[in-house]
């Protein structure tokens, strides 16, 4: 039987404070609290709507579609929610790239970066301590499961660029055509803000400014963040 | 002062069947109401709910700002209300790259699939004619005015991939590796529904099988179509 304070704490989980302060987080759906248990990542509860999901999966517990919808960041909750510990900060790895994100605001577009770095093999992401928090709902439900195979740190980028001797390589609109570049194999790449690019502070931390070419009119709008990743980590492993 | 009707037709353009019937599509924002202006696109009524606007628009009427959030497809409608003229299809372009989509779903996906060809200077678009309507709103709103500079055609795949001589590259997931290809200088490039890929029938129509190689642990999930699109396009154009 679900205890009131239990849903309350699923229900509190949809804010930021409160997942720091349980360190736990939600994840919805078969498929994602599938991979999260498939990476090791340790549950703390997992909900279920059917009696026969109570032996699939470690720690479930029943409930009935009414609290399930209640608990649920969806509108169509899809009867399988799961709580899980938040990884403790893994070591620095140094040995690989690094996507460094500086106040990334839209969900979508983290989520979407995670699997991204997922795809390329990226473990580790540096996020600045304004850019949305990877636990966020929406965030989840875009990475599909990949936030269980990327690190992710929320830190201070300003010391933390300070302190490596990698190549930091950024995303600028008026940087040199990354299709000309030899890039190193190991690093850092700096992604911005949707709306401002990298901050300036951050910018003067950076080594090589790269850009995509643009081939159409010059009125184009600027790539969407994710989309330009998507590009930029595909030149880093090709 | 705005008729009833002019308002019905508005809301009714946020339906497929009016817009095709009318020949009209609307956009909303200042930002991409005057793209479409600059791009030579023509306004068949422009809405605005400052008096200051009304010399700043050609066809332009003013509005209160209830009967602008009635006509708006926003939550939040930003002050101006483009009613367009649908563009007629223009000549077949076949010096360069023409980027079909096989039953694209997700707005957003395509609105962003349209923004990258317009990057990447592709002029031209072929569509299942179950793909997303580019005219959605949803749709417009991912393109951010780029929809002036690419030219969209809703045919059947099967019939226009029957007629042309060119190389059609076709995106899968057990393609060959993009990156060690010779990529021609035109051609088509095939990219399939959200969950299902390309489907059979286009899929034989496809002369070289594609994929984008992986990096990460095998049980990572595939790349979204609009990232998959931004990778294959810079390879196309680098």
């Amino acid at each position: 039987m679900v205890t009131k304070n239990q849903i309350k704490l699923v229900v509190n989980l949809k804010q930021k404070k409160y997942r720091t302060q349980h360190g736990l987080f939600v994840v919805e759906g078969e498929k994602s609290v599938k991979e999260l248990l498939t990476a090791g990542m340790r549950p703390f509860q997992i909900f279920v709507d059917v009696p026969e999901n109570l032996e699939r999966y470690p720690k479930a517990e029943l409930v009935d579609v009414r609290t399930l919808k209640q608990m649920s960041s969806l509108k169509q909750p899809n009867g399988i929610l799961g709580v899980f510990q938040m990884p403790k900060s893994q070591e620095e790895l140094m040995t690989d790239w690094t996507v460094v994100l500086d106040a990334v605001r839209d969900p979508g577009n983290l989520g979407t970066i995670i699997r991204l770095c997922d795809w390329f093999g990226i473990k580790k992401m540096v996020c600045s301590l304004d850019t949305v928090d990877c636990y966020n709902p929406k965030v989840l439900q875009a990475t599909m499961g990949s936030i269980a195979r990327v690190s992710l740190v929320y830190t201070d980028l300003v010391g933390y660029l300070k302190n490596t001797d990698l190549t930091v390589l950024g995303a600028f609109m008026d940087g040199a055509p990354v299709y000309q570049k030899e890039l190193p194999e190991k690093g850092i790449l700096v992604m911005g803000n949707e709306a401002n690019g990298i901050s300036k502070e951050v910018g003067t931390l950076v080594s090589e400014r790269i850009s995509i070419p643009q081939f159409g009119e010059p009125s184009t709008e600027s790539l969407n963040v994710a989309t330009a990743t998507a590009i930029l980590l595909s030149e880093i492993r090709r």
